[in-house]
């Protein structure tokens, strides 16, 4: 089959032949019918030969979408021709953490070696995948696997950290996003979805501003040194109950901290780091900080959902396989118009 | 091997010889070192021909532990030689409840015809036990399995019940459990181990209330016609904040009724069935009623880890597997002293 | 001043002129403009001299909203001629009921003789109404008091019933609402701006399913022995996840309890009673039934940010003082076009 | 009446003869049966002319109890003679965040000038106090003034800093709690009524050790730069769920960090600041961290209901009201065991 693989560090990733794979004992097999360009894919193909650590050659990947093809011997509960989407964060199943479908968050991963798929573990830009158990399959019935496929990270991401603020999002509150791009305004919908919060979106980029207030943004700032300013004003000086930050440098953390209510959450979804004032006499009072990673598999479940119910959707440009080192040329450059779906 | 069955309605189980069981792909074997039996095994062993659902020949036990014997082709993040216990209440893996580690409410099992051991598939009385997905095994550790073989369902179920009622038992408020025998004294374990709650126990039997107190009940009284005025009164007027009912028949469903707080939670943990008055005019304000069913995965987890803390004890009588007919016996005749544990 | 008293058991409420009342220390007055009529008025008027309990002559009421007028002596942190809302289930303030701001549960109202206004104490119908207790207003800013003011019932009687059950209403799952009248088209308005669940509408009245779908349901049907049917089918089998009944009738339960999912919430909001099957062979796993009375002083703040925000409207008929006995006998009647405001 | 008051900034607190302050409309006068020294009251008396707010001269004392002695107009719900703590953080009463009992985050108490008792309105160290509301006044019944009066901040405190934390306890964690001292050894008292989790204690000082292994703590560790590894030791690698840091300085903020869980909460209690590393590279998954202040009134009834069931105590030593600068010096000193309570 065909596949795209990162081969060289440094070097784009290129379409090659390679065997297609026989699934195991347990295993699934299934048809690619989309695969999600990411970010990240872009990140760790920029890191150096000391900071890679995901193995060559890589078959890219780590949002999929198909068609069950072919089960491993023992497999039951799904069938040959389902509609599938992949859990990507894959665990070890069976300890305390993915007993709560928590496999975002498993124990034992780093120790029994298990990498999500086209984040070390072979990924979905190819015909076919591999999946290890059923369980990662989630039923994609009617939905356009091309269309939602990028649900499986771009969309569990933001729901994912946003799901664990709702509480505080009372009537009343305000939300905050930071980045209003591929997972900011993903997170812009799913907040209007699920709160009754106004929905300020911050991003430094008119266009990306234009495109917050179409998908919902109460109201649009540009991501500047006034914003904090604008924010506390704007909510009548209380500040916001929750900043989901998808940029989650320095200057957007600092923003972030000082837009922030009493018991607010400042949540860096980006993939990041800074340091934040903490203390009592540095912080509005129980304010957190906090940064998660990707999701759970019953909180797919729940973004899946929200796509049947017309609650959240994400802006797509279509590629074959063949265009596949081109659409990560243009992630690359930053000139996709959304997110860029490989159909194999 | 051999293996417990229950082979003729109304009969007694009997020891048989059958073929030991081979680990398909995806499954793996245990040698089982303790298998207990439960009141439920008797309640089906006490249906008619039209009532009974499960199954001849049916090895009996849905509470085992064991040694990991054999793995099936695929198997992966199980050691033969570990210490295991087994969740009984299992799922489909697959379903967003499963997802959830709660397989005791799995979306899929009846269509998929999933059974748990002892309750329809080939149970812990034998000497060994083929479980469908190392999932369904967790870590016993050094825990002794005849000690504590039997959380896996005594404990998991009370447990899990009382979890969801936590929140509401705040210091200063009154826990009720009735019925102080198998389930309901680890309950009492459980209220004082997890909650700051006076624990008030209930039950017809003097042995039983003596139990209770030992096992740390701060109060005991007749489980009678005026239970629930000498709760009122014990609580000042208020009531109980939870009531954990491990008979469940109407008239202790009518005096835990009776007994409850505005917000109370009255939970039916025992397997039966009555009518509860409920609206504005006819039960404390936001009282609930529920009855749950077993446990989830991640709480087995956190009732071992309390057995590890030394906060969960069951009492156990040993026996051996040619006695194991005669252990269900003496749990018919009601003259078990604590939980019958058979190890074969 | 005027104010609308009901005088004689049986008898019509009529227009007195009574003494304008002066606020005591830590009183304040303030001068009415809107008094929402409710069928709880008419529920208490169509009593029996042994059932009715609420003094008479009684200025109804429990609706209310003004113009502070007066502080009484020692009376901080309000100022004359703020426009306020009135919260009407008033406790002690100092139970640990009251400390949380529930003072609709609170433990000392009835030993203290508390009484709601229009409900046992001078209510809103007149000119002047003394609150004990500055408390108890809410800002209204610049929200319209006759617009609004039913929200401190009609819009906090749902909101709590709703709030407690938010945690369930995940995406994909669905809620009904039995009986889409004064109360139940609140609720189909707050669970579409609170929750991402799809929203059943249930009434037997053509008029009010038109009225549901044009505030929010995604379904309507009749409210009749196949309704529950209905709901299985619609939620595939699955069920409803919270099922909010403001009829509450025998006939209205016994749907409500056939139509509920695993762990689904049933919510008698109507004034009536009724009997439920509970235990683990007659309910859903770990499905609850509860009555909720009225809400929070929070939660009314939340209901008026809703408003705030264009989230829930409540249609409603203005009155002026001379005709509140008019519109009394057109609520009896059943001839009214939403909610009753009596403009004094 | 005599008071003591902290009259000339630098100078220490003297005794004075004031005269009695009568209650105005709405208040409540109590003579002082007990009232708490606490190391705030030192800090603020640290404080240079700059950076002193609390007005002077001011009478000290934000942990009181005492009789009710003389009630203002319009006061109910209370009985001269009636036992009765009193709550501190005292709010407006009106906004959202006091219309839920968390008076201690009031949105308009800066606006409105209102302040603690002792912490810039006239403290409980005075024969008599004057309260502005009933509902700061907590029923006391037979508990000892003297031995529980300063559960109102040095048991509030942590029981609202652990509380907010206390669903991620779950059988099998680990609790840490810094600084042994006055609220850190409340807090591993709490700790162990509350959860099940393992509780460890650090501090500098081999004394504030031992008090910690006989308040509960199971395992004790001196505060240095290996402390975060024996946690991780400890906990097989997991880290902390919680960690109550009660010293709150750079080095301890510090080791908190590095000894906290996926999904662990760092809770920096004392008056301190610092800054934390955050972000998806910098912290464990989902890991927070926040500052607390003080706690709600209904969180307050919950301490005293732990006091009753005598599952917290606090060691105090007593003065009288001429020795209580003698105490404030020896707590400036560090020289007493426990908690100094005045008696005047």
């Amino acid at each position: 089959m065909r596949a795209l693989q990162y081969r060289t560090i440094g070097a784009a990733p290129e379409i090659v032949e390679i065997e297609t794979p026989e699934p195991g004992p347990g295993e699934v097999r299934i048809r690619v019918t989309a695969a999600g360009a990411c970010h990240s894919d872009s990140f760790i193909m920029g890191l150096n030969e000391e900071q890679y650590i995901y193995g060559l050659p890589l078959t890219l990947g780590h949002e999929g979408a198909g068609i069950v093809d072919k089960l491993g011997e023992g497999v039951t509960g799904v069938e040959v021709g389902e509609a599938v989407a992949v859990y990507g964060p894959q665990g070890c199943g069976r300890c305390v953490q993915c007993a709560q479908g928590k496999e975002n968050y498993c124990e034992r991963a780093a120790e029994l070696g298990i990498r999500p798929p086209g984040l070390g573990a072979p990924g979905a830009m190819a015909e076919y995948l591999v999946v290890p158990d059923a369980r990662f399959l989630l039923p994609l019935g009617d939905l356009d696997p091309v269309e939602h496929v990028a649900l499986t990270d771009a969309g569990l991401t933001p729901y994912h950290a946003i799901k664990m603020s709702l509480p505080k999002l009372v009537p009343g509150t305000t939300a905050v996003v930071i980045g209003a791009g591929g997972l900011g305004h993903v997170a812009i919908q799913l907040l209007r979805a699920l709160s009754p919060a106004t929905v300020v979106a911050l991003d430094v980029s008119q266009d990306k501003l234009r495109l917050a207030t179409e998908v919902g943004a109460h109201h649009v700032f540009p991501s500047d040194a006034e914003a904090a300013e604008r924010v506390k004003e704007l909510t009548g000086g209380r500040g916001a109950a929750a900043v989901f930050d998808f940029v989650a440098i320095q200057p957007t953390i600092d923003a972030g901290h000082a837009m922030l209510a009493v018991e607010g959450d400042q949540v860096l979804v980006g993939v990041g780091a800074g340091a934040v004032p903490a203390g009592l006499l540095a912080a509005p009072y129980d304010s957190t900080v906090r940064a998660p990673y990707w999701g759970s598999r019953a909180e797919l479940f729940e973004v899946f959902e929200l796509a049947r119910a017309g609650l959240v959707k994400i802006e797509t440009e279509r590629f074959s396989l063949d265009e596949a080192p081109e659409a990560y040329r243009r992630l690359h450059e930053g000139t996709l118009r959304g997110r860029a779906v490989v159909v194999p």
